[in-house]
C-alpha cells in the first residue's frame, strides 16, 4: 500500500446520551475507538452540561463532533415516529445544531456533521417530507455540514442534490440483506455478537467495499464510516476490536470531516 | 442639537414568548416601536419555530436580536428562582444562546446581546454565583455579546471586570425609589399607567439622564436602553407613544449593539 | 312531547387548555352552554393548577367532568400522531385519568368519562393497537368510565365489547359526508360558520337523529352528545345559540354520565 | 419479648426512579429488604410505565406504596429548590398523588403515604409556606394518607395539627449531630459505609429508640421507619444486612400504613 492507496475509514458512535443523574453508555471508553462522536442535543437525550462535557472529552481526543438530532420526544428516547409538520421539524433540527455548536465551540471545536437519531434516522430513509426538512435544516445552517446516513436513504439523494456532503455508514454488528438493507431486528441474523466475525466483516468492508449478506451474497457497500454501539453489553470491547482489526489490516481510522 | 451631541437611546422589549398553539403578546405590533428584540429561547417560552419566525420578523425590521435567557422552568415561565448549580446554569445559558443564534443566522442576522429573563434577571442582581454563571456563559461564547441589565446588578460589575460590554436599561412604566431601584410591585407607585407621564419621564431620561423617584427626588439613571412591555393591556400603544415622544424630542432610537 | 318522550342531549367542549401564563379559550363563558367538560390533563395542555381550577368551575356549574387524554406531545398540542408502544400509551392514559381524578375529587366531583384528544382521537378511529390501549386504560381504571367518541371508531366497538359505556358525539359546526364521516378540512363545506344553520342542524339531530350531508343526503347520526368549540372566534356565541335553540325546541341539555 | 412488646419498624426506600430507557437503582433487589416503597411520580423521575411496573412489583411483594412527590424539576432530579407559588405546589403534589394512585390501583393496591423527595423534603423542614402546601395536598386528597418525614420538620407539626398521621424516619447510613439533625454531607461522618456499624445502630434505634451522634452523645430518635438507599454502590447489600440484623434482634419489619 502506498500513499496513493492509503485506506481510511471513519468509526462513529452515539454518545452524550446521559441526562442529569441518569447515565447511559461509557463515552470515555468508547472514545478510545472512534474518530467521530454523534452527540445528543437534548431532544432525545443529553442536557447542556452533558453536551459540553461530551464535546470537551471528544475535543481532547481529537474526535470530530456531529449533532445527533432527533424528533422532540424525550419520553421515547427519540425512537418513536412523530408526525411533525416539516417546517417545525426543520426548525427543531436547526435548534439542536445551534445549541450543540455553542457547546462544541466552547470546547474548542465545531459541529462538523449531522446524524439523525432513532426514528428520525429510519423515517427519512423513505419519508420525503421529513427527509427534506432535515436537508433543509443543514442548508439553512449554511456551514457545509456533512450528513451521515444509511446508503439508499431518500435524504441522501436530496442532500446530494442540495450540494451537501454526504457520508454513508455501515453497521459493524448488523446483518445485511442481499439488497443491502439491514436485517430486521425481528429476524434471525439481525445482530452479530461474535467479535472476530464482526472484525473480519469490517476489515473486508474497509479494504474491499464488500459485506457478506445473510444468505452469503457479497454486496457492495459504499461506506465512509462504521457505526459502533456505545451502550450495549460488550460495546466497548467490540468497538476496540474493530478499530484494532482495521489498523492491523493497514486501515487508518480517520473522520470524514 | 448638532452632530456632536446626537442623542440616541435603545428601546427593547421581550418577544417571541408564544409557544406552539399558545400566543403571547403582539410582536409584530411592538416591533414598530423598538430597536432591540429580546427573543425567548425555549426555556421559559418560545419554541424553535417561534424563535425563527421572531428572528425573521426582527431582521426584516432591522432590529437587533438578543437572547432572552432563562432558568429551565417552562412550567413557571421562568419567573421562579431555581437553585441551580452554577456550572449547569452557565451551560443552560450557553445552550440557549447557541440555539437562538442558529435561528438568528438563518434569519440573516446574529444574536448581539443577552438579557436574562424573569427570576434569573432578578436573582443575578445580588446572587453572585448565578451572576458569575451568566457572565461566564457570555465569556465562554466568545463573540463579545453585550449584557443588558438593571443598573446596580452584581452581574454588571462582574461582566465589566470580564471585559464584556454592558448596557443598562430603564423601565418605561415603573416607579423608582430614591435609591434608583424599582418600587416593589406590592407598593403604590410601582407601575405607571398614564402614557403622557411615561413619555415625559423617558424623554427626560434620554435627554438629561434623570428619572424622578416616587418621592420627587431626581435620580441619575445611566441607561442605554428603555424596556417597554409587549404583553400587558395597552403595551403596544404605550411603546408607540414612548418612541414618538422621544423622536419628537430629537432623540434617535437606535440599538446599542 | 310528554315525559315518556323527554328529549335530552349532552353538549361537550374541550376546556382547561390554558397552561401557566398562557391562556386558551374562555372556559367560564363556554360553561354557560355545555353539560360536559373535557378537561386537559397536562399532556397536550393544562397544568395541575389549571386542572383544579377548571374542575372547580365545572363542579360549581354542575357540569360533568371528563378526562381529555392525549399523546405525550406538549410541544405539538397533542395534534401529531406519535407511534407509541401500546402498553406505554395505555399507561400514559391511565396516568392522565388518575391525575385529573385527584383534581376532580378535590373539586367535589369525579372524572366520569374519557374523550381522547386531537391526534389520539383521530388515530383510534382505525388504529387497532392504539384503540385497544385506550380501551384497556379505561378497563384497567375500573370505575366504569364512559368513552366519548366519533361514531364508527374502531375504539367504540372495542369499548362496547369490553363492556364499557360508549357515547357518540356529533360536531355542531362540521359538514358531514354522505357516509357519515366529517368533511375533510381541506374540502369546501368542512366548517360551518352560520349560527342559524348550525342551530337548525343540531335541533334536527336532537329531535330526529338526522344530519344533512354536504350533498343533501339525509344521514342517520346516533349522537348522545354535541361537541362545540371553545377556542375559535365566535365559539362562545355559537355554543350559546346551539343550547338556546335546542332548549327552545324542547330538548333538555343533560350530560350522559 | 412477648406479644405486648412486639417490636416493629418499617424500612423504606426510594424506587421507581428509572425513566424510559434510563435505568436507576435495582428495585427488584431492594424490594427484598424493605416494607415500604417510595415510588417516583414523574416529576423528578419515573414515567407512567415505570410507575405501573414498580407498583406491580411492590404489590407482588406485599409492600406498601407511597408517593415520592417532588418539585416539578425533571432536569434537576428534584434536587434543586424551586421557589414555587404555594398553591401551585399544592396542586403539583395532588396531581402526582392522583397519577400514582391510578397506577397503584391498577396494580391492586393504593397509595398509602406520601414522602416528599429531594429538595422538597429538605425545604419543608423549615419553609412554612411549602410545608403548608404539602400538608394541604394531603388534606385535600382526603384519603387519610400518612406523611413520612424527618423528625423536627415544620411540615410534621403542621400535618399533626391538621389531623394527618405522621411517621418519622431515620437514615440507616447517615451520621447524626447531637441535636438530632443529619451531619451535613460536607462534614466528616456524614455517611457511614461500614455495614456492621450501620446494622448495630439501626438495631439499637429499633429496640431502644437511641442513635449515637458523631460526638458520642446518645440521642433519642422517634422513628417509625428506616430509610435505606437503593441506588448507591453497596445499597442492596446494606439494605439486606439492616433487615437481617433487625430480624435477628427480634424486630419485625412491617410498614406503618
Amino acid at each position: 500500500m502506498n500513499a496513493e492507496h492509503k485506506l481510511t475509514i471513519d468509526i462513529n458512535s452515539d454518545v452524550g446520551e446521559s441526562f442529569g443523574n441518569y447515565t447511559m453508555g461509557d463515552d470515555a471508553a468508547i472514545f478510545s475507538s472512534v474518530s467521530s462522536a454523534n452527540v445528543a442535543c437534548g431532544f432525545h437525550a443529553g442536557d447542556p452540561s452533558i453536551m459540553l462535557n461530551t464535546c470537551q472529552l471528544a475535543a481532547a481526543r481529537g474526535l470530530t463532533v456531529g449533532a445527533h438530532v432527533s424528533y422532540n420526544d424525550f419520553a421515547g428516547f427519540g425512537r418513536r415516529f412523530l408526525d411533525e409538520d416539516p417546517h417545525q421539524l426543520r426548525n427543531d433540527v436547526l435548534y439542536q445544531i445551534g445549541a450543540l455548536d455553542a457547546m462544541a465551540t466552547a470546547a474548542g471545536t465545531r459541529v462538523a456533521y449531522v446524524k439523525p437519531h432513532g426514528a428520525l434516522y429510519n423515517t427519512i430513509v423513505n419519508h420525503r417530507e421529513h427527509a427534506e426538512a432535515v436537508v433543509d435544516a443543514l442548508v439553512t445552517h449554511g456551514h457545509g455540514l456533512t450528513l451521515l446516513l444509511l446508503p439508499g436513504s431518500i435524504a441522501a439523494s436530496l442532500a446530494e442534490s442540495a450540494g451537501l456532503p454526504v457520508v454513508y455508514e455501515a453497521f459493524a454488528d448488523r446483518g445485511y440483506t442481499p439488497e443491502g438493507t439491514l436485517v430486521s431486528r425481528r429476524q434471525p441474523g439481525a445482530v452479530l455478537h461474535d467479535e472476530q466475525e464482526v472484525v473480519h466483516r469490517m476489515v473486508r468492508l474497509a479494504t474491499e467495499g464488500i459485506i457478506e449478506a445473510v444468505d452469503g451474497t457479497e454486496i457492495q457497500v459504499n461506506a465512509g464510516s462504521i457505526c459502533v454501539h456505545s451502550d450495549t453489553p460488550g460495546a466497548v470491547s467490540m468497538a476496540a476490536a474493530v478499530r484494532r482489526g482495521l489498523e492491523e489490516a493497514g486501515v487508518t481510522i480517520e473522520s470524514f470531516a
